[in-house]
């Protein structure tokens, strides 16, 4: 049978990315407690192409992530593209994986056990010797808006944000850690499960300790930095704004070791 | 050229609906400030397909609709889709529009304008001389949680929420009366453009009107109810909750002339 | 603490449903080959109010399905439904369920292995003794256009569709036979992993086994009333249309014991 | 009334962009044969905020875009972004606006008239004479798959496909061209109304042309890259593979002047 793929190619045009976007599929990953989270996942994979060959075998890239499903721990996940790197006869090799993480998370003050989803996503490339993996942790919390408490006579307008983390590896740390640094950084943790004595506890805590976009970003900031493990990392928070139908948001990039700080 | 479409069936199974979905086109509909609104759709168009024939032809379907695109009034929607009905040669013919439909909209303090997008959606069947329409708008609000307010010593929580209106008609009406009727149903409307003087009055008088998701989908029924026009409507309000990653919802169903007010 | 959602209403506005939305959740449900499933879903859970009620209380929801979410068999669904409406003290409760099913399938020649992906729903309703539960199951297929392939010279326009078929119950089923009963019905099925011996089979069958939208939905049809068990079924195909930019759709309703087909 | 955005800031975290995210507005843009477009866009502005400020005044975003809503061609939309650095005292601003454009465009033989909606995206970046834009544009089409053709007795699959092109400016350009450009380097253009005349003709010319996602990255690179005007650009192109539940994709990256071809 003809192999089209591996016609050669007269145009010379090196392509960067070619692969397959949007696998659904069930994974394994770490879990603190647990061990072990069954979860599932979209996943894209490419490689690069050289410009004397006319197409890439899309098949491998779902084969090797079919031996890898169940193990799916970050140092794992950038041997799997190694693998495809070696396999495609590639120099370089990319993956994104995009899931949810799911914790067990106990209201503030009656205890009650409820999950929370956690939106988590790696991005790795793996070119020769060099290997880059970013880890992303997206995490629902509740701010209270400062300006709003400030000049009203009472209330505040409050509402549901999200923010995510995006980290540069660095040493492994546990998602659970980073999902912790966040809550702590808003007005208020969100709950799956909340009794009256928890809401009067959240809303009592969050108008006392208000916060802009701007200021979640900064004190998520700091904590990171301080942990002085990760080349670069980003924070951004998105507020779904209670009083408009659009989102307020800020964003930060730092990093140990890097010249970022430079801009200061 | 064979026009298999055409070919009898001896399946012997009717279709119910059979025809095009996703459509993306520019449309018109009325505005009662400035007559014409331009905007853009999602449409949906079918009709049904008895069981002795193979299949319909699909290109009719869009043909009819963009012909009528500058001139989607409601009443001219439910003239496009009796023509689909017998250019087809079909019993019943259906179509669903979804669309942003945009307000100027002045904040409560300083008057500054800005643009507001309420998401619409028109729902028709022609069936002979039967017809059934609906229009559908959903706007966004903000909503002080009543209990939280009652129990905390101070602040309250609160969030964006999005009420949803579906009504059938019916008399013709204006969206824009049905936007500022559900407005003044929740603990305050949502604009593009506050000053901080706009944020303060907001802030209170929100504060001051705590609702439940129930409480606002019950204020907008009653007001709906009082016109006695609409033989059937429902009401559904969702919060997207500041101190939970899910929504809280509640829903009504009413109608002028109806028997579902037995229930109570 | 004052408890608000319980304090009397006097609008006199009974509420249809009442609940939670959008909650993202770990779940295990039933697997024929592995016996349990760990996959997860979207949930939306409620239940009506009565007209003398303010508000409802909406933490119950989320603790009664954290309890039942290691065991959402079909039958334990509706078990956790009447849960709700004891708990709740309301007539009726409602429930409904989104989650990706996954079934590793075989390539048709080389027989390698890969995940796929099914999106399921369960939509169940418990008022007194009268229960209703209805499952949907989509299937990614591939469809060959009959009429393209009739008046063209060569080649036959093609194109990924998704077969959506949503069953009353009726007695247990495999979500497994119902996905193999739909593959079996369109051009060809899909596949996560295919090598060119598969592209080449599957190529050449889909082009013998031309299928229009209205076709698959009657082949679908004629296979799940032939099992003379489900009360009432529909059953649509949507194809994503190579050669437009929006989907061809075509659906069709039935039911065994029904007067549905007395339209014909 | 306390301004509390403008409070001094001692965390020492300068912060890269705060503004506002999702802004639903209609805007007008430029239409080579309307001259002016209506259309509506999703909007997310921001700014840069020094490490001495504590917060961003969010409403002047929005002030500033409602005023430059009905002139968004894309010299314009630059003088906007430098608008709002002056007016929030930011070294840097930003902009990112997404908008369907529509185009009417006639069947191959039949000549019928439907309308074709484009996914635009104008990205910039304004820091003092510093001005960066980018915009892109995802154009539907279809492709045949040559190693299918070539393996198989008879047929060949295909399917619905979107390339994206991303162009660093440059020149003015007309986004008509751009489209025109994309839609002869697939196997076919798509359209939204075909009789059978049409299809058969697009079914024997895509047919004729068959192309991987690699093959019409390439054909799309050669022409941009022969215009010899933009600094920077990048090709995309997706399969919704009609064999698979998942896509194919290819991105490569090229640029006039830029040192990118070196790595050949």
């Amino acid at each position: 049978m003809v192999d089209i793929q591996s016609a050669p190619d007269t145009r010379n045009i090196p392509l960067t990315k070619v692969g397959v976007k949007g696998l659904e599929y069930p994974i394994q990953v770490l879990d603190r407690v647990n061990k072990i989270q069954q979860t599932s996942c979209r996943a894209d994979l490419s490689a690069n192409l050289p410009h004397h060959f006319k197409g890439t075998h899309m098949s491998r890239f779902v084969e090797i992530f079919h031996r890898h499903r169940k193990d799916l721990s970050m140092p794992r996940f950038l041997e799997m593209l190694k693998e495809i790197s070696v396999e495609l006869n590639a120099e370089s090799a990319y993956g994104e994986l995009s899931f949810p993480y799911f914790l067990e998370k106990n209201a503030p003050v009656s205890g009650l056990a409820g999950m929370m989803s956690y939106r988590c996503r790696y991005q790795g490339r793996v070119r020769g010797t060099d290997r880059h993996f970013t880890v992303s942790v997206s995490v629902p919390v509740t701010t209270v808006c400062p300006c709003s408490r400030a000049i009203s006579d009472r209330g505040a307008h409050n509402q549901r944000g999200v923010v995510t983390v995006e980290l540069e590896l660095g040493p492994f740390f546990w998602i659970e850690d980073m999902i912790d640094l966040v809550e702590k950084s808003a007005s208020s943790p969100v709950y799956s499960i909340l009794k009256r004595e928890d809401e009067k506890f959240i809303t009592e805590t969050a108008y006392d300790n208000p916060k802009f976009v701007e200021d979640v970003v900064r004190d998520v900031y700091i904590k990171i930095d301080a942990l002085k493990c990760f080349p670069r990392f980003s924070v951004e928070a998105e507020n779904f704004e209670s009083i408009h139908n659009h989102s307020a948001f800020a964003r930060a990039e730092g990093g140990w070791g890097s010249n970022l700080k430079a801009d200061r």
